[in-house]
């Protein structure tokens, strides 16, 4: 596993994100690493994080998936570009479609582990599949195609 | 616009939601209603539910209309049902699938509204889909696959 997580070499004025920006106080802060030529990721949810008591709710998995799919895309981006994530012009990638498969309630009171696998990647457009696993099974299954974020959504421009 | 809310006609034990449960205090609280056919419910996110300064974060977006999916599919079945929402045995929806078109960036600082119409109902099985609107603009749309819940997730069992 590569030591510094994606997410922390976004520039600070893309680090706002709820899900996973190291400058949001109240978010989830999800941190993506690479593991071979996959991603991952780990993170345990908070007690409040439920549907019914004993199990997460959907919103954080779809939510977490996400965030791994479009910081995976920007890790595969630099990746190709033959450059260090942190540096400029940042790469960064927003979510076009998003799709989670529920197989199996989540349990709460352990880490869940994403995995990311690259299905389609072009310099402007890249597809990740993630399995999120707890206890070694496969509860949520997401599929993300991410996009070049567009310059209407980029505080640089 | 129908008076009482979906989530609010929901036993104590499944409004523990992080999306919609009553008894969640640090949760979204959602509450969906009728509206003639459709399905509908508005939301403004926090300041802090943000992907870049401006703009709404993803999760958010896909955790509400997930929520809202299952309340619709929930209130689908009490109807066909000939039956009010608060009564007993609860019929209660968990997602089996969640699938989440981001067309335009959602804004800020405005109220979300999501209207739900049903593309398939059966007894067991509901499938609805969702706009999400700011200022009157669809952001995303959202399909949700909609089953009862299993018997291993009910608090009640």
């Amino acid at each position: 596993m590569s030591e510094q997580a994606f997410q922390d070499c976004y520039p600070d004025e893309l680090s706002h994100c709820y899900g996973c920006g190291r400058n949001n106080k109240e978010g989830h802060q999800l941190k993506s690493f690479w593991n071979g030529d996959e991603t991952i990721a780990h993170y345990t949810p908070k007690p409040e994080h439920m549907a019914v008591p004993g199990f997460v709710y959907g919103g954080l998995i779809a939510s977490i998936i996400d965030c791994h799919g479009t910081g995976s895309a920007a890790a595969i981006a630099y990746k190709n570009a033959g450059r260090a994530m942190d540096t400029s012009p940042p790469l960064r990638f927003v979510t076009a479609s998003l799709k989670v498969d529920y197989k199996a309630p989540t349990p709460q009171g352990t880490v869940l582990e994403l995995r990311g696998r690259f299905t389609e990647v072009k310099e402007r457009k890249v597809c990740v599949e993630i399995d999120l696993c707890a206890n070694n099974v496969v509860c949520a299954k997401g599929y993300i195609v991410a996009v070049m974020m567009p310059d209407s959504m980029d505080p640089n421009t």
